[in-house]
């Protein structure tokens, strides 16, 4: 089943201890849609500038990604510079240019509206709002977002999630948002607020899950370099919803596979700048590091 | 088996935000032991001064904690100050008085020496290693530091360690210790340098297994609170090493049930101050929380 995302597609210019990359491709919606390629069909909904070069197109195109909702306007397209210390779980921004971004009003192409699942990428959640009120009932919507929100816009981000099946934030947000130290207490008052369930991110301390009912928790996997963690949660996101679209089942066994699916792909997104990794990926490469994980979490039984 | 741990028995006031403790019974020998009689016999060596009440020493008896290694000497106990704020991960010491722990030459029981399993708390490694020099060929010696050693000793460190089998250590002095920012690097490192086995604590994000074939990950408990964080990496020792001696079995699939049961003895000491909740516990609490930790992890494989 396809899968509609709607987020940023920008250029990067990032410094880790590992080295630099300038002006490379980067975005949410670019990473989200190169990590669920490998699993589905993607339409994508962004917006690019003039400057934006035909081979980053032809890059999105190569991996099946609908296009017929990523707009050029005039203008220049959205940039981002950061850097990344030894604690790589942490970004230092160190210059943000809207662009073309600032203007964003996500149209839905006619041909997008029935799409089964929507992953609505951090923006403002109001636009987040305006994105479902275009789409004809989704099967599975989920929705990232960011510090930036949770402070600006916390009454629009609280409507948004009465109207979010999964929602998807960092372990930081998830204290800011609501208010507890406790991540067990924070997934609370989140799920009482609408989401089913609840996906924190932590990092290179992996995932955790809460529905209500029960709890799941999936390892990062251990890397020996970690070259650039820009982009691993939205291509965690696009792995984890890329395998709900693929096999269209919904039931939470099948939401704790797609977790570790996510886990595998962000794990080889954060090995290499860009997404020079994430776009060579082979199928029995992501099965051989999803069986890694199986070994990486066994314990026996008593 | 028995196990043999040397370490401390102390008194700590601890604030954490959930509330405040004084002068109540702590040190790592008085954790380490009291977690691993849920598995096995312990055989402890610690030194205390006059000041010590005999209600310990009977609590610590009634655990069945053999302490014929228990020395009370001229002076006062060693006493510990700290404050936790909502990360719980990291104590901010306050306090330190080692009073008669500053002397402290541990001095093994003929008792003791046949020992098969022991651990060396956090100690001056030059103590430890005079402690192995004491005990008959054990089948296990486990140990843990701290980054006081690391930076005043690292040589004794470094020869202590070509004689552990098995070395429990947390992230931030792993990393410290190897001058690596990776934790696979710093496995590397470490197990180059003697132990067969490491395993790193990450606190309220589990624990980590190297051994040069493999990797195990284990997460922490997810708890509605933590009310106290003191202690929990030598309960942690105590699962671990309780276990493993409990079962004699040190296949890497037994070390890896052991690190779940070292998880699992964690995650209830944390839920009280000092050690009320540890102190009460039953065999079918510790086999329910195993069986919560297996289906926190679980997920399909494809």
């Amino acid at each position: 089943m396809s899968i509609l995302v709607v987020g940023s597609v920008a250029f990067d210019s990032v410094e880790t201890p590992f080295g630099k990359a300038d002006d490379v491709l980067g975005g949410s919606a670019t990473y989200f849609s190169t990590s669920a390629s490998y699993f589905t069909d993607v339409r994508l909904v962004a917006v690019i500038g003039e400057d934006f070069p035909d081979i980053h197109v032809a890059q999105l195109k190569e991996k099946g990604i609908d296009l017929a909702g990523l707009k050029k306007v005039p203008g220049k397209t959205f940039r981002w510079k950061g850097r990344y210390d030894y604690d790589l779980n942490q970004a230092h921004t160190l210059e943000t240019h809207l662009n073309v971004f600032s203007s964003f009003n996500p149209e839905i192409p006619e041909s997008y509206k029935d799409s089964p699942f929507v992953f609505l990428a951090n923006i403002d959640p109001e636009l987040q709002m305006k994105v479902l009120e275009q789409v004809k009932r989704p099967r599975l919507v989920a929705c990232d977002t960011m510090n930036f929100w949770i402070e600006g816009k916390p009454d629009a981000l609280k409507k948004l999630l009465k109207n979010v099946d999964l929602f998807v934030i960092n372990e930081g947000e998830a204290r800011e948002f609501s208010g507890q130290a406790s991540l067990v207490k924070a997934a609370k008052y989140i799920l009482n607020g609408g989401p089913k369930t609840l996906i924190i991110k932590r990092g290179e301390y992996g995932a955790l899950m809460f529905n209500g009912k029960s709890m799941f928790s999936a390892p990062a996997y251990p890397l020996e370099d970690i070259f650039d963690p820009t982009g691993a949660g939205d291509t965690f996101a696009g792995g984890l919803m890329g395998y709900l679209a693929n096999t269209g089942d919904l039931s939470e066994e099948n939401i704790r596979k797609a977790i570790v699916f996510g886990s595998v792909m962000a794990s080889f997104n954060v090995e290499a700048f860009s997404l020079e990794r994430l776009n060579v990926l082979t199928l029995e490469e992501i099965r051989g590091r999803f069986s890694e994980f199986k070994r990486l979490t066994h314990f026996e039984d008593i």
